[in-house]
């Protein structure tokens, strides 16, 4: 081919990539295909995890790369194709909009949030600097107000932004304490004299949160445990205990971090009295609301989130208990003067001297991301839609499942709760009568092969926690349209791949 | 309202904002309105950055949270409200699409991608654990592999996972090369005797680097800065000497950082003179090649990363010169026996007893995230859709037009550009004849206020950089659909602005 015609071709191509007419056949295919989807699954037809091993998904996702398109670049063949590539990743993801699904802390999103997110994906609206991002940077603040309100601040007061996930969202809070509390941590370094800073935090904390005292440089054996009580949450008399012993020594505590809720079993620790205990030490307080924080929406359930308002950070995730789509994490700083502590920018009004007054909206300031995409489109857009009460609705349904959950566990004689559930997550074993006498650790590897066994029939999907040690069924009731006979099959349905197991054995 | 009452009225609730009638309706709704806004873009009318102060556009963004849906949640009236949301959004985002869009290096995405995207957004796909998102997952693995192989790796040698953006990307990488480089800092940390190690990085490397430092706990004044050459290219030589210093001294060295290409003014260094100084002295190289990785899908450039395949690890977004909606970024190791020293996980098939083999897939042990969104699937589909040679042809035509516009500048007497192009980052500074004898301050600061001047008028959209000390106009030729007679149309704004700005002081 000559120079001319290659130049051709690469044109040709490009004008078929960015058609807006196939924007517009694409999309429609996609509407469609997406309701069929979601009608089927709320039909509760076929399975919630259609179940293949892992090389094989890749096996097949390699071989649609290779099949291409051939040299028809036809707007017809190519619709044609975005339609099977579609169907495909439709029919093979995990369906968290069945009604069967009660796995982990990630909902069955409100579908439309989806496609308010997609008119960012679409025109790429990100930040890092106002101007790129004019109205993601508004949708962003505006929800940034809503829910710092929400959890009991004024306007002016406090700061907040978004982040990619819950974990970079308490890495970013503690980064902010470590500089705060460090003082030149961020020029100069961690490598230095004096003994090693400590993080003190909730026996039952997220992983996230010792990985992030291991990336600041701080150490995961840096980080203390508070023991917890009898409802797996922080002791407040502990944490004060030790804050003591570390104060007397002449320890740096880089921050205390709380639990709204734990993830194993949903504890929500007692805020008021761990915030005085903090006070009363001069420790940073962090609260891992990924969770929990939704509980300030609700007037039921907001006793569980009472101080809340006192931390110094918190984290709350709209990709969780908001039921938007993954990822909305948000990242709230009681008081703003920390807003630029974060990477420690002295003078960030000479970023562009031409408009000083931008730096307060540019998030690249105080994100990680450089470039971030426009991930509160989603939830500023439910909430224009469907106002502030749908999401009150969506806590207060899914938490009153989870007691019903717990009082149908209780009632049962081969289910045995682990925990009194706060919330929407229910912690509980199976107990069939011929393990009743069995030494913890096979009781708990049982619940771990009946887990695998039912997870990959496709009928239920939920997950398994360590609870002192030993295996158990972990539920999150985050699909809002899951009911309580779907939990009376699911009791079932453990029972009937419960007998197959140990029968098998 | 009695309790009953009040559970009826949420259940309703919920149910309209999950009908998939509702999803269905959005959806063809959404895709006549993007259709339809990236048509007129395309034909160039209207304006790149619709100028509004940031706090008028969350006063805005707040206004319309606050209108809320009333207590009408018909389908008809959410229909209509949701397209009036999705217009004010288009209307009040950035254009990218426009082709007199020639701003940061965040392209005009490839449409359809977005709604690929979207596909995982609606049904909420995400990893952290394949089993959450086996498509997802399979995805992103086909995905690593293509583009491994065109970094020139072969299958099982090397491997690669997906994160938000090139600033989490490249201190993924940097956290694990700390790992590898100081034996114990992760479960230790980094406050111990001995010299404080350090970092040594390109001169003009992106400030998401030097923030590493300081979020690893290294420090931001650990990190050494290479000189570069008269094209702004990392000096091996300088490098050798560098590193023979340091390792004369015993100090640690965690890194050195090449670029692939310079965020400033898109310079490739010189990679195999590189990587054969860091491999002299024992240093893991590591290349941000965030924007030029693409140039290994190009006959034409692939001249320009040669040598990538020897570093030990580095970064590729493909949410910019694989023209992706934002964020999907690559970050790869070359030895795959570096995959989990990213935290230290010491036997990570103990994560799932049940199912040991899984964990090479579980994305939460390699990923800062915990949650992960399912960020491949847009170039997953797209690259399915059209096939690998659209990306090869992106780079191409856009890399050319860098050329274009330098021969345009060299041929102005009125403009200077600042450097010989490699790809599509062109800086150059605007002359007018009465500041041809003007400071270099006063210079630059005019480039500056131009800039800000013709970004508010919405006629064009460009950045400013600051070379030497100096500001200067900076331009990446990042929408396909950008052409030559829009760049003899930008010179010409920049001289009209220019021309009233003198005219004003």
């Amino acid at each position: 081919m000559s120079d001319a015609a290659v130049w051709d071709e690469a044109r040709r191509r490009i004008q078929a990539a960015y058609d807006p007419a196939l924007v517009r056949g694409a999309g429609h295919r996609l509407a469609d295909l997406l309701a069929g989807h979601l009608t089927a699954l709320q039909a509760g037809d076929g399975c919630v995890l259609p179940w293949r091993r892992p090389p094989e998904s890749v096996a097949e996702a390699c071989r649609m790369l290779e099949r291409g398109p051939g040299t028809d670049l036809s707007a017809e063949s190519l619709l044609e194709r975005f339609a099977e590539l579609v169907t495909e990743m439709l029919r093979r993801g995990i369906h968290l909009h069945h009604p069967r699904y009660v796995g982990h802390q990630v909902p069955a999103s409100v579908p439309v949030a989806g496609l308010f997110d997609a008119v960012g994906s679409v025109t790429n609206q990100c930040m890092a600097i106002y101007e790129m991002g004019p109205w993601a940077t508004a949708a962003e603040w505006a929800m940034v107000q809503e829910l710092g309100r929400a959890i009991g601040w004024q306007p002016g007061h406090f700061s907040g932004l978004v982040t990619h996930g819950g974990s970079l969202a308490n890495f970013t809070a503690l980064l902010t304490a470590r500089n705060v509390t460090l003082g030149d941590a961020w020029e100069r370094g961690l490598a230095r004299d004096g003994p090693p800073p400590v993080m003190v935090v909730h026996a039952d904390a997220h992983y996230c949160v010792s990985r992030s005292a291991g990336m600041l440089g701080l150490g995961t054996n840096q980080v203390l445990r508070v023991p917890l009580d009898a409802r797996r949450r922080m002791d407040p008399n502990q944490l004060d205990e030790m804050l003591r012993g570390l104060r007397a020594t002449g320890q740096r505590i880089v921050a205390a971090v709380a639990c709204s809720c734990s993830t194993p079993v949903g504890a929500f620790d007692p805020l008021p009295d761990i915030a005085d205990v903090c006070r009363r030490h001069d420790v940073w307080l962090h609260v891992d609301a990924a969770h929990g924080g939704a509980a300030c929406l609700s007037t039921r359930h907001r006793h569980l989130v009472s101080g809340l308002e006192r931390a110094d950070s918190l984290v709350w995730d709209a990709h969780k208990m908001l039921f938007m789509p993954a990822l909305c994490a948000f990242v709230f700083y009681r008081d703003t003067s920390h807003r630029f502590e974060t990477f420690r920018q002295v003078a960030p009004y000479l970023f562009d001297p031409t408009a000083p007054a931008l730096v307060e909206f540019d998030s690249g300031l105080r994100a990680v991301e450089c470039t971030k995409r426009s991930a509160a489109f989603g939830l500023w857009g439910a909430w224009a839609l469907f106002g502030p009460q749908l999401f009150a609705d969506l806590v207060d349904v899914t938490f009153e499942l989870g007691q019903v959950l717990y009082q149908k566990l209780l009632a049962a004689p081969d289910f045995e709760p682990v925990h009194e559930p706060q919330c929407n997550i229910v912690v509980f074993r199976h107990l069939p009568e011929t393990l009743r006498d069995a030494p913890p650790e096979q009781l708990g590897r049982f619940q771990m092969d009946l887990r695998r066994r039912l997870i990959e029939s496709g009928e239920f999907y939920l997950v398994s926690t360590n609870i002192d040690g030993v295996g158990a069924l972990r539920v999150t009731i985050i699909n809002p349209l899951t009911t309580s006979d779907h939990l009376d099959q699911l009791l079932d349905a453990l029972r009937d791949h419960g007998r197959h197991l140990l029968a098998e054995r």
